[in-house]
């Protein structure tokens, strides 16, 4: 028999539904599968073994016709998350064994639905900065696994736990399951409670949702009540004949040869599928916001991190005191063209990205860099982000040395469940044909 | 000796500064207005006596360099703002007991500063719903205070804390402000962290401030670094030559004899000492803004309410399933629409508004309606919580019952210190010249 810790959420929910795994079993290999692995790659900052098992014999004693359609499934929760049964530390000295006992409406969804909280995972200081956890890719420990949810993208990527919560303002959710070679989902802004999420730039968090399968999203997508319109004029019914939209953006000098190479492959891949393939220039109406974003960032974050700033100066991190102290000098009349500018352009990218099935875009520059202090650049992501469209990042292919990299497909905003639908057909294309394999590390 | 519970923040602040007033004294004091008063008024869902003297003695023992600005301040919370030593149960069923042993950004800020978090204040449901808690107006005991910040508005006006918290999605804010005859403020959108504070509507909902008088006002505006830019192309020196608008809105129709009568007598009382003072018709343009806030709360409240609905569907108000259940039927089109819609408003009003010292608005229909079970209604505030307008409501006149009505000044966003300047002044008139003087009851 398969291992249960190799399942996906959806195997593994059929297995417990049909009394072939017990919810306390698949803890239980989970936790063997951590302990093998934990050293190695470090995605966990909270994780309490007999406090889950205590949970998941409690769930097992659930009558049938009682569970919710999430019964037993392991969630791996970003540490910028409120847990009602763990603490929550932002990865900051300011909240060492800040323990608010409240779920995040997120995770109220999820332990409503039956899903097994099961622990903590990395993230930088605050999901606000770049500089990495002690967290290790799983697939070359010497490099960084991306961050800010360091510690869920690993820990679906080494098989520690089926799904795991992320958040993104910058690239956050998206950059991680690139370098970690799995389905990184980023749904529309607000389309799912941040209440209990910490603040970075309210107009720009999201939370964000990482599994090995794009199946496995769908059930989280039914949970957080993900509701596209009806009405569909172009329905998306397989890749063959659908258009998509290759966008380099204006960022596209940052990309590598990985990236490069994984964009082309797309393309070719989707033609020689039957796809309409085309270059989208946005041009000069999307010129600013690359700038615009990083005004309303700094701005943003200006008004989130001053409590912590005055209880706390000395322990947070450079680029958070520049943010308060407003050290880019942005003025009110700045802050504002920068947000309204953006407001502008996201019914205009509606309407452009509403043309075809999806936009295909990189998800990174390349793969993920060695070492474990930067994470890496959010440059390729916060566009979308700023413009709240829901975007899939699909791996499939891979960089010079071998390490897995993904591209990003957008669809207009409220678009999240063609999104899933077309993320599902397009990769499994370049999960079969894009070059890289998902590997298993004993 | 005046009684401490008497005096401002300002004052209190000075005194004690100047030593000559302890914080236990004025806790003390407060105390005691509180156990006189509380049977009539009943503005605390949580209040802690010994817990408030403990923490004031300590507050006292601190030395005179290491006092922050507000030093021994006591700041009334509403219960839907997370405060670390004190439950928030946001008056739902689902919530009792409830307590994230955290606090808002807000709290945290204002603990820092040495303010004395004092007790936790009614609110309606979640701030969300229009049905009052059991707080009765401390200006007729039949009538509401307003709502959804009913505790936080009855507090201040009845001198049982010189300062609260409350906050805004629709009128939470302005209209118990208006109700209880008291400074109401709620500063632009975002300007402060409304992390730890309830979510209904992330892109409306505003924290709000109380006082009553200005100056106390901008104690709190330092405090959370309120800052607009420097260069004003028209700074206010003073009533005398100011131009302001006067709108009526599109809702005027809504407006009762009280507030007709404050409108036309702001008008008069400002041309009187010297300002000029036109009628501000916004037309066409902002036409639809009073659907698009209603689809944009709706819509909001859906994902705001889903992780209630989900664990206790009737344990929660009516309203917030209709929201959740989206019983409208608004599709997504429509949500982007009217989201998109007001964004584009924004720097409109922005641009109309800046020609002005201020725009003069209604605060509410009319005087406080008799009966606690409705807490009136929020059409004339809901169009500047959706523009993320700074408003300010300033008490002075009366309807036909001697109730106070107060009137709004909008003035554009990020002109947050501008509006207080020309408040103070415009207060000083309407208070002294408006017809209605601040009671206090025994």
């Amino acid at each position: 028999m398969m291992k249960p810790w190799s399942l996906t959420a959806s195997e593994a929910l059929a297995k417990i539904r049909s009394g072939n795994l017990t919810v306390e079993a698949y803890a239980r290999s989970l936790l063997d599968r951590i302990r093998q692995r934990n050293e190695a790659v470090g995605a966990w900052v909270y994780l309490d073994a007999a406090y889950i098992l205590k949970q998941a014999k409690e769930l097992d004693k659930v009558p049938i016709k009682k569970r919710g359609p999430l019964h037993g499934l392991p969630i791996a929760v970003k540490d910028v998350i409120y847990t009602k049964d763990m603490p929550t530390q932002h990865n900051s000295p300011l909240y060492e064994g800040s323990f608010p006992k409240v779920d995040a409406a997120s995770v109220r969804i999820l332990r409503h639905a039956g899903a097994l909280i099961f622990g903590k995972t990395t993230t930088t200081e605050f999901a606000a900065i770049h500089i990495g956890p002690a967290t290790r890719n799983p697939h070359d420990p010497t490099r960084t696994p991306g961050g800010s949810s360091a510690g869920s993208g690993a820990a679906v990527s080494d098989f520690q736990a089926p799904i795991a919560l992320g958040t993104q303002t910058g690239g956050s959710t998206i950059r991680p399951a690139s370098f970690n070679g799995i389905y990184g989902f980023k749904p529309t802004w607000n389309s799912i409670s941040r209440e209990g999420q910490k603040i970075y730039a309210l107009i720009l968090d999201t939370l964000g949702l990482y599994a090995r399968c794009v199946d496995d999203l769908v059930l989280l997508a039914d949970i957080f009540d993900l509701e596209d319109d009806d009405e569909e004029t172009d329905p998306f019914y397989g890749v063959k004949g659908a258009r998509f939209a290759i966008c380099k953006t204006s960022v596209w000098d940052h990309a590598g040869e990985g990236t490069r190479s994984a964009m082309a492959r797309a393309a070719t891949l989707l033609k020689s599928h039957g796809a309409i393939v085309e270059e989208l220039d946005l041009g000069a109406d999307f010129a600013n916001i690359e700038e615009w974003y990083r005004v309303v960032l700094h701005s943003e974050g200006r008004t989130a991190f001053l409590s912590e700033y005055r209880v706390g100066k000395n322990q947070i991190h450079d680029v958070l005191v520049s943010h308060v102290e407003n050290v880019d000098n942005f003025s009110r009349k700045t802050q504002l063209a920068a947000s309204d500018g953006i407001a502008a352009l996201r019914p205009r990218m509606d309407e452009i990205a509403g043309r075809y099935a999806a936009i295909i875009t990189p998800s990174v520059p390349d793969e993920a860099p060695v070492g474990l202090r930067s994470t890496g650049s959010h440059v390729f992501c916060s566009m979308w982000t700023a413009l709240h469209n829901p975007v899939l990042n699909i791996p499939g292919f891979q960089g010079a040395n071998g390490m897995p990299i993904g591209v990003s497909l957008v669809a207009p905003r409220y678009r999240d469940r063609h999104l899933l639908k077309v993320g599902k057909a397009v990769g499994e294309i370049f999960e079969t044909e894009g070059g890289w394999k998902r590997q298993v590390y004993e």
